[in-house]
């Protein structure tokens, strides 16, 4: 058979020229110009230049596959998908999830961005009220509880509002046990505020936790014990490393001794050395002094003096310096420039910024002081989306945002996770890093609750075990560990990780 | 007096170097710094470029006061803030704001985004249902709506569910007028499903108003009459034109008789000339077939065949083309590519894309094909802030999107304005005009609640009268007139805005 030259009509062939109308084009030629179009955004999407080895391919698999099948029962019915729905009413629902259940277990790296009591599980918090010589100071007859205090004898501190101390052991056997127990879960945490409500009623309710605890967590040797319990929950729960915000209180004793800031630091650090001592699979932790941002200048002045102080003291342990609390209602970050500015160099700036709806107000413009005072991240950085200019400098200048999904939720930023503005930053490949920011006060884990809306929810519907491993190493690679440390945790997870890659590719 | 020369302590300036790090210097450097970062954020906002004169400036003044004050209410306390909630639960308040009062008068150009039969207010819906000879067909022992119909004797068609016709003035009589308007105002809306509702659910709603109203609209009389008084309508709140997207129904007559599309389109044409001889103030409308997008592929091929017909018999007054009904059940706009590519040139595309949260989805994606189909706007392009090559497109392209903050919400998208995706669009100077979709369905008025929210709650802080004027002329300008329509429309535009300007300067 001899070879004919094939015709005209036969040569499929066409060129694209910008200078030809596309409504022209093949439907042949429109399918490639659209997958070089697709194409085109997921390679601009973050995580896209992540390798899978052979055994990762078999794990994605597997992920990728539970996943889709979560997503899709959704798309049938968005009542069933818990990623647009309030935690507080599918918290179950989610951790029957089997996506749930494959994240639970993986290496997720570190927790960036967490709060000093708020981390532990409210089951752990209870306990801690069957501790000896603790004092509830209640009103309204007994039934309700204003502040804690450990003391051989009855305190003499005032509540936050009038009211009478008698011994806990009293009040558990005066209410019975089962029936302390409920009300302190309610009293320790957000339940049930789901329904819409401001954001500043939801920071008053948040404030009034944190303000309870005080007394139940500030005695030193219940604040040493519960740091153990985080770090041994964030173990459990696939977390490797921590970076800790705290205010640093000074710590009060039996006697009713006051210890020092530094006495704060040093428990956090001997406990953190007792932890890694005991689980060597754990990296460790590191510490970022976060005061109240609701002050006045000459405040941060002291701050700063405070900050230089513990820095010489723990130079390796101290990480660097925030300023916490409700960004809205405390000054914004201009009006603190001129303390800030005088910080030495080799403390960091942790900054918080953009938790905030107001667009172009002050609060949101924190988001140029933070860049502009040189953070090395921001928290949660919610509003920089409206930002462009920031968006280009944070890109430029390396600055992982901290994404805190399930705490933007509850604090009523935004209710339905696939509106989330870190699905934008995904998809402008802007660094992020996730948090939980304080997972004791949702009653969820350390950090797979977080993990799960944001890979649900907030990331595409193709992003897979790409993104879930650049999630994972960008905690490792934002942190403030110096590059011999990152290198040790680098090995450290990647052990975990090959060892959770096997068990999830068997299942293929 | 001798002059001296400053010592170097005096000198204060003191220059900015990338080489220096930013913790190193000056106050006032930092100030200038900052001025600098914050001055290119708000340049790169859209309507920035907007120049007002001496009397708009006045004007200007006014209206950033009552601006000002009513966010200021609402950072104090967003509860009472109208932007960050539904606006079932605040419509009395919206319409009492003096913002809102300022807005209704604005000459706000056209809404180019709205659809065929939800467009009058209830209260004109009702005062149809007075009229000779309808019919209504009712189930739950007459108590329940199903259809309407206009008829000289009983309808013999069936309602989308078994029911029984009577007389639409034996109902009123049966029922008393009262009753039944009650009734009725209640079928004729979205109310009252503020409360989360997933947007398939919301949608179900929304397309069982449309099916209600269509035995009672689909009467050609009614059908003029019903547009006449939306342009009427529409008029009174400050719009000049119109873009009206329409599926273009056969229309009945009485006896039975159904009249062709194309005698749609003339009642379209004839009602609009009526309309804009007795309202010389008025530009005019213009109509985009869109018909439904849930069907198969040579469906579409049918709906390009009787467009191209249209075009031919009404060569200025159709502008063009779309597909509607909820995109995520629908087939995505790839599927339709092959015979959407054999559009002639002379018919625009003004696809919708992008209603949806589902990102990474083939429906998702529709942004895609629609910019590639070549779109000349798109409708809502909700997702389109997760595709930042679409963003770049549009911008490059010239593509505006039709923002419809209102429809978003009530569809259950997003539910807060301040986390409206627009924002992101206004901070990235993407051309956009704000639109309607479907008022009548959520007892709004034409045009001015979705510019109140786009501006009080989607807009940033310090958005004024430049934003306000662009938005208004990029309604002409990104309308489908031509060149020489589009002067004449500006120069009618320009002769109320002066008005208005003049009033509202007269009030500072």
């Amino acid at each position: 058979m001899s070879v004919q030259a094939p015709t005209c009509d036969q040569i499929k062939y066409q060129p694209l020229s910008m200078s030809r109308s596309l409504r022209d084009i093949t439907p042949e030629a429109y399918s490639t110009l659209r997958n070089i179009m697709v194409q085109l955004e997921r390679n601009s999407c973050l995580g896209h230049a992540v390798q899978l080895n052979e055994q990762e391919l078999a794990a994605n698999k597997v992920i990728k596959s539970v996943k889709t099948r979560e997503l899709k029962r959704g798309i049938i019915n968005p009542a069933n998908f818990t990623a647009c729905q309030h935690i507080f009413q599918v918290l179950k629902k989610v951790e029957r999830s089997p996506l749930f259940g494959l994240l639970r277990t993986m290496p997720k790296g570190g927790i960036l961005h967490a709060h000093d009591t708020a981390l532990c599980s409210t089951e752990f918090l209870i306990s801690l009220t069957y501790r000896k010589d603790l004092w509830i100071c209640t009103t309204k007859e007994g039934c309700r509880a204003i502040a804690f205090r450990f003391s051989k004898t009855k305190p003499e501190l005032p509540g936050k509002e009038p009211c009478n101390w008698e011994p806990m052991s009293n009040y558990h056997g005066r209410c019975g046990d089962k029936h302390v127990n409920r009300y302190l879960h309610s009293c320790f945490s957000m339940y049930p505020f789901s329904s819409f409500l401001s954001n500043n009623e939801a920071w008053n309710r948040f404030m009034s936790i944190f303000s309870l605890l005080d007394g139940l967590l500030l005695y030193a040797p219940i604040w040493a014990d519960y740091y153990y319990n985080a770090l041994k929950e964030m173990h459990e729960d696939g977390v490797q490393y921590l970076e800790l915000r705290s205010l640093l209180p000074e710590l009060y004793c039996l006697d009713g001794r006051q210890l020092t800031m530094a006495d704060t630091v040093a428990i956090y650090k001997s406990e953190t050395e007792r932890f890694v001592a005991n689980h060597p699979d754990f990296i460790g932790a590191k510490l970022i002094y976060a005061p109240l941002r609701g002050v006045e200048p000459q405040v941060v002045e002291e701050y700063v003096e405070k900050c230089v102080a513990l820095k010489k003291q723990f130079p390796t342990f101290l990480a660097g310096f925030d300023l916490v609390g409700q960004e809205e209602l405390g000054r914004p970050l201009l009006d603190f420039a001129e303390p800030l500015l005088k910080m030495p160099e080799d403390i960091n700036f942790y900054f918080h910024a953009g938790e905030t709806n107001w667009f172009g107000t002050s609060i949101d413009e924190n988001l140029i002081d933070a860049i502009l005072l040189g953070t090395k991240r921001i928290g949660h950085g919610y509003a920089i989306v409206k930002h462009p200019v920031a968006i280009e400098m944070v890109k430029k200048l390396n600055i992982a945002i901290e994404v805190c999904p399930v705490s933007n939720q509850v604090l009523q930023l935004g209710q339905d996770y696939r509106t989330h503005p870190a699905a934008m930053l995904i998809a402008n490949d802007v660094p992020i890093v996730i948090a939980s920011d304080d997972p004791s006060f949702w009653l969820s884990t350390p950090l797979t609750h977080d993990f799960y809306f944001a890979f649900l929810g907030i990331a595409p519907y193709n992003a897979d075990l790409k993104l879930l491993k650049h999630l994972a190493m960008s905690s490792i690679s934002y942190s403030s560990m110096t590059d011999a440390e990152k290198s040790t945790a680098m090995g450290k997870w990647q052990e975990q990780w090959e060892k959770w890659i096997t068990s999830i590719a068997k299942k293929a």
